[in-house]
């Protein structure tokens, strides 16, 4: 029996690492109203120097440093922002760090040892499985997670089961594709018409700057000091007082993002839905126009069966998710 | 140790029943290179008289029946075709028995007693199982079925588990939305936009005859005898000989179907797209758009671990996967 496990969050500005006791117990019991506190807790600036081997030393004196009147073999699951190809860990590619093809998971392995068997996850993919286990997921065996916040990702519990697919890859919703034809707008992916490229925060927070700079009216310029300045929470004040170009650009989005929500539930068939990220939390407004739009266009049996709630978990999600995944038997 | 398993398929046109022997065997190495031969095979007309209770009586005789010289508990499993609620059998509705709100599962236990275990499925997930045991599937743990027939159905496993969902309408592919708006396409389920509306084979028969009958001018109208007997098939002709108005329907529709076969691949990231059912067999030059579309538009990470293949147990398929899913331990 397991009774520790250590949950590190590799973000593009904050390392975080945390140590926990007795994960199989919650494992054992999703559902049950426990609350996850970490027995230890460390926060670090990512810093500047991201070359894989640096950051591969930090993490693993975290892990000795953390764990250090620990006696057992503790299990360390690694979140990090990016892409995973295959099941041993090797970081396809993570925009924040800079990397491609790095094999954090080899790295990590020379360096802790048999004591530390690791883990290495897709951030959003611990998180979900974190909400699954001790957040807004508890006792559904079967949840989709969709984040909207810079980019659009999400995680697929079926069955009980993390979902990763044959490559580590699966539950990349923000890649489904809601615009055919070479109008759609271009995603940071390569590809065309992905609803990232419509509905993830950078993109249309660009998109909001651009069309404001270059003379849409809007009462989002005032309320943001200018259209650089705007913020989609500028954009959904507006929306809340009835500015039109806010509607506007929501009558377009939020069918988007909601058909796009609605395709994947009527894919998965799941018990609850949960909504998070930084862009939805902050434009209540848009929010409400997607679940509606998701309402009318999902498969009705798949409509009602499913409980459309929000992330409970908040900044901590990705280390408590990261420590279940890695201590699951 | 089950030494046997009886699956039954409840079709719109025939009930087959057959009786397999070791399916735990089979379960236990998927990917062996086993043929799976019934040891007896009955076939009988579905018939006109659809009461669910008539229905049951001769579901129930032909289990008793066919296994009529076997001691040991035998675990049967009913793939119909329609859409089930919960998880104890309950039909919540089947268009080709004229069923709602049936509680098969319990007619079926009142019949059949303990040493009958019965499992109810969906014939598509029934399918599917089958291919990934013993078919197309196989060594593939995680792989999408689509079948395009006179519908689009699908079936998912994950991790070597199919996915049923939390009420067991899963894999509904055929209800992803793929044009939103007042102007698309109604689809019999009552919601605009499914792709089934668009290339599913009666929508897009229906379609095609009523185009030609108002006076499109196509070759396949010559090919079927005039336009209320062309079927796809000479459709698809017309477009390999470049009929301009078979290539405009295909330029329309393969889009559609690629890019739902796309979206669902980029979610669930399966090792194998097994594509089946009667339309796309009998369409090859649709078919070849399709995948190109699907290449297109796919996430591609999620393409690059994917192969696309075709479904190969043909009628079997039912009554196999009825009869696998219902032995599982």
């Amino acid at each position: 029996m397991t009774a520790y496990a250590i949950g590190i969050d590799l973000g593009g500005t904050n390392l975080r690492a945390a140590l926990f006791r007795d994960p199989l117990e919650l494992l054992a019991r999703p559902g049950a109203d426990s609350a996850i506190e970490p027995v230890r807790h460390h926060r670090e600036l990512t810093g500047d120097d991201r070359g894989p081997e640096i950051i591969a030393d930090r993490l693993a004196r975290l892990v000795f440093d953390i764990a250090s009147d620990v006696d057992d073999t503790v299990p360390v699951g690694i979140g990090f922002a990016g892409m995973l190809r295959g099941h041993e860990g090797v970081v396809a590619q993570s925009p924040h760090l800079h990397w491609r093809d790095v094999a954090l998971g080899d790295l990590m392995r020379a360096r802790l040892g048999p004591r530390f068997p690791v883990g290495i996850y897709n951030d959003v993919n611990a998180i979900t499985y974190g909400e699954h286990v001790v957040g807004a997921g508890r006792g559904a065996r079967d949840l989709l997670a969709v984040f909207v916040g810079t980019g659009v990702g999400g995680g697929i519990v079926a069955g009980g089961e993390l979902i990763t697919g044959s490559d580590h890859c699966a539950a990349e919703i923000g890649h489904m594709k809601v615009v055919l034809g070479d109008d759609a707008r271009l995603c940071a992916c390569g590809l065309r018409g992905c609803v990232e490229a419509y509905a993830g925060g950078s993109f249309l927070e660009r998109r909001v700057r651009d069309e404001l700079a270059a003379g849409a009216s809007s009462r989002a310029v005032d309320l943001g000091g200018g259209p650089d300045h705007v913020r989609l929470s500028h954009v959904d004040v507006a929306a809340a007082g009835g500015d039109a170009y806010a509607l506007a650009l929501y009558a377009e989005v939020a069918p988007l993002l909601g058909a796009t929500l609605a395709n994947a539930v009527t894919l998965l068939n799941p018990q609850r839905l949960i909504l998070g990220g930084g862009v939805l939390s902050r434009t209540p407004v848009l929010r409400e126009q997607v679940v509606a739009a998701f309402e009318a266009y999902c498969n009705p049996p798949a409509l009602a069966s499913v409980e459309v709630t929000t992330a409970a978990l908040g900044d901590d999600a990705g280390i408590v998710g990261s420590a279940l995944l890695a201590a699951r038997p």
